[in-house]
This record gives C-alpha cells, sequence and structure tokens, in this order.
C-alpha cells in the first residue's frame, strides 16, 4: 500500500478501530467506468460518522433545532485504494484520532467482508457556534464520550 | 413515441414550452450500464423548476428563511424516450400546465441540442403554509406571474 | 389520502406487497428545506428494485459483463404523502404488478416502521436486447420467477 | 485562512489557475443545516477536471470504449474555508500541479463570483491500464498538453 502521511503503520492502525458501519454500494453510485464513482466514499464517511456520533450520544443535540451548535466539516481526504465495484458490502470503519479544543479529527476504513482494505481516509470536524459562527468548545461531557471504549480502542 | 397519459400531441406539446434551462450530464451522473442513471432526470428537473420559479420572481420569497410558506413536491413523473450519455448537453424545458387553488401542475421536457426530445415528465408543486402544514392560495400577483408569457406560451 | 391512478384501494393494495427492502435516510439525503429532498425515492426505488430482482435470482445475469440483456427504466413515478426527515427507517415495498412481453410494470410503497405510507409509486421496466436495442422477451424462467409468491402475494 | 500542506502562499497559489468551470451550488446539493452539503465539492471537483482534460484535449480518447486505458482517482481532499449556499455561483478552478510518470497531482480552487476562496483541495490522477490494471505512462504528446499555457499558468 502507497503511503498516506496520517497512517504510520496500516495493521496497527487498522486494529485501532472498534465502531464501524455498514453500506452496501448502490447501483446509482457507481459509474459507467462500471465502479463505484469516487465521490461515494464521502458519502459514506458522513452517514457512518453520524451513526458512530449517535452511538456515542451526541448526535441527537445537534439536530433539535433549537441547539446552538452544529458540527461543520473542516477537512475531508480520501485514499483510494482498491476498486469497488456495485453490490459489494462494505464495514466503514470510524475513531476519534485526535481531539481539539473544538474540533476532533476523525479517520475512516472501508473494508470488504473478507478484511481487505478499499479506501482510507480522515477528515476534521469543528462544533460551531450557530450564533458566533466560531468554535465551541467540547464540553467535559463530549470529551468523556470521545474517549469512551467505542471512539478509541485501547 | 409512446404514449404518455399527459401528451395528447407531442409536437404541440412541445412547442407551449417557453422557458428552458441547460445541463451537461455529469460523469457522476451515469452508471456502470454506460448512461445517464435513472434518478437523474429528476435532479434536473428540480433545478430547472427552480429557475423557472426564479425568472417568474417568487423563488426568492420561498428561500428566505422568514417565509411563512415553502413550496413542497406532490408527485413527479419521468418518460424515458432515448437513452442519454455522459457530456451530453439538454434543455430542460418547464411550464405550468394547469394552476390549482395552491398548487400547480407542472410539465418538463429534457432535450438535446438538435432538438430530440430525450424524456418528458410532471409533476404537481404545492404552496404550503409551514406553520399549519396546509396548502396556501396563490396570491393574485403569483396567479398573474403564472401566466405570464414566460410561463405558458400563448 | 389523494387519489393516484394506479392504486384503486389503499388497504389492498398495501397488502399485496411481500417483498420489502430498508433504507435509513442519510443526512446528505436531506435538503434545506429539514426534509429528504425529493429526487431521493426514486434512488430508494432502484436498490429495492435490484434487492427485489436479485431474491427472484435475475439481477446476477444483468450484471454480467457478458450478459446480451439489460433491464431499462421505461418510466417512473412517485406521490409523496408524508414529510420524511433525517434518519427515518423506511421499508421500501416492491411488487410486479403486470408482466408484459418483455417489461414489467413494478410498483413501490415506502413505509415508516409504525407502517404508517411516505410515498407510492410504480414503474415500467423493459429487458432490452443491448445489441438490438428492442425489448427482449422474458423466458419462461423469468416468467415464473416474476409470479413466485415472493413477488405477488397470493 | 489555516494552514494547507499544499498550499504554501495562497496568493501565488490562487494566481497560478488558469483553467475554470463554472457551477451553481443545486437545491439538491443542500442539506439540513441550511448549506451546501460538505460531500458535494467532490462533484464539483470531478465535473471540472473533466472539462480541464476536455479542453487540454484528452478526456475524449478516454471515454470512448475501445480505450486501453482510464484516468483513476487515487486519492481526493477538501478543505471548507467557508459555508456555501443554495444558488451561489462558483468558479471552480483546476492546475496540474505535478506530473509524475503516469499520474499527475491536480490541485482545486472554489471561488465565489466576487473571488472570495470557499474551499481549496487536491488529488492525484493515475492513468491506468486496463488490461495489466498498472499505471501506464504519460505519451510525449500527453505530457507536453499538461504544459501547455491553460494548464499551467506561465
Amino acid at each position: 500500500m502507497k503511503n498516506t502521511a496520517y497512517i504510520s503503520d496500516m495493521q496497527n492502525w487498522m486494529n485501532e478501530f472498534s465502531f464501524s458501519h455498514q453500506v452496501t454500494v448502490r447501483f446509482s453510485e457507481t459509474d459507467m467506468f462500471g465502479h463505484m464513482n469516487n465521490t461515494v466514499p464521502f458519502v459514506y464517511f458522513e452517514e457512518s460518522r453520524i451513526e458512530f456520533f449517535k452511538a456515542l450520544g451526541f448526535m441527537q443535540d445537534w439536530t433539535r433545532a433549537s441547539s446552538s451548535t452544529i458540527p461543520v466539516v473542516a477537512d475531508l481526504q480520501c485514499d483510494f485504494l482498491k476498486q469497488v465495484y456495485f453490490g459489494e458490502k462494505l464495514e466503514i470503519c470510524v475513531k476519534a484520532n485526535e481531539l481539539g479544543t473544538s474540533s476532533v479529527d476523525l479517520h475512516y476504513l472501508g473494508k470488504r467482508e473478507n478484511g481487505e482494505p478499499c479506501f482510507v481516509g480522515r477528515g476534521r470536524m469543528v462544533q460551531l457556534n450557530k450564533h458566533t459562527g466560531k468554535g465551541e468548545a467540547w464540553s467535559e461531557e463530549q470529551r468523556s464520550l470521545f474517549l469512551s471504549p467505542l471512539s478509541i480502542k485501547n
């Protein structure tokens, strides 16, 4: 596998995930080259990141109209390792790699049922205050949720 | 061309459009069968319907957060006449076929640069009151906008 | 519920489905009006129709590069009954309503976990010969698969 | 603006683009947070990259069924600088930042009509031989096309 700056040891890195969400590649997600279009992993990353946040217990707040904060994506990246095809079942693994004051660096791994990695990625999310437009520091409760076993495997 | 219940005479029907919006088929809108995926015309219909509403001058109100009404799609349909391919430039024509108290039946035509129709469609929109969730009757101003030359050709 | 030409009795019609596929509304499938965008049911229809074909046992042929036939969508329609929101789990039910020589009229029902219908639809598919571009008649095997208990109840 | 590893001086970097393609944010590309969904820039990158390749004159080969090579995305990333909203007209600028044996590192800039950058990105493409699945070295003609004024300013 080629080098990606955010993965120092692929096997260790893969072992650190404890949360995953399953997706199946839709027909409408393929393109005329016969494989999954390259824009699609970002859709899977979003879906899986939200499931991860739900599992941790704080997506619920963010989608309330009355919430004063929303999570905003600061950056996203994806490295494509293998071509992926229609109908494939993929596990999209998510972990919180690093926690900032009001942000979190999430890592992603898309792998086949046989464990083979197809694409990897990462991206930073910021908790934004809707009114000020500035980052809103994580609460103690949020910080401890991010550090739960679900989030980062020992 | 096969029969569609909402078109009695294809040539007359095509001549009645005076508004159109151009789209180009994206690579990500194709699928592994090598043509434009069948879910895509509905994206084009929405984009072109909104351009049509902008040209008539009332999309602006609907997208204001303070607006008490929003347009909601009641139904949509599309008949596929020809396969469409990556990179094709299409004219998406829109007209207001029939005006109800709080709804409008819109007709759509997707055609090639040479005038050949590729898909046709229709769908009813309802102006909904956000608070009551009920249909909100068109104002006199809206009714006259719908009857402008842009909307229905003579 | 408002009238749709293809449903004579809503309760009977709903009872006739025996196949369904579950989807969850993605965040990227919502729009700025706060609900599922109106183009999305067609994505669900395609995904569920393919799962239906897989269950019947003939999607496998169509996606082989060597297949001489592909299924093509002739028309599609959707009636929106209820607004649908982010994160909702929906059952997308599919049945073969009527079988033509080389086509099939499929019916669709999208319903909430509590059984409430949110949107309904239908659309005709044609089995096309890749080389001639004409409809290819269903084989006896295909016809009997369509008439299996999975496809049409009773 | 925050630091991105692939931009040393933002103003210089922005000045180096000479190709751009215009897009308008679709309603279906917004999400319930009221802005353009974060998966959408990757769709714009693909569309604009292909227009860039067309302008250079070699997309035409790649989409021929008989072509022995296809361009494949090796990685993609996007940094989000500003929230973007429905209906905004954006210029998506593309340039070839660095040419490898069979790959090219493309840079992307999405900016408003007033010149304000909204998102930036990059990604490496590889020209793949369909039969061997390996990278296929750029021809001399392709190399000189990449070095044309359209591709890299001065």
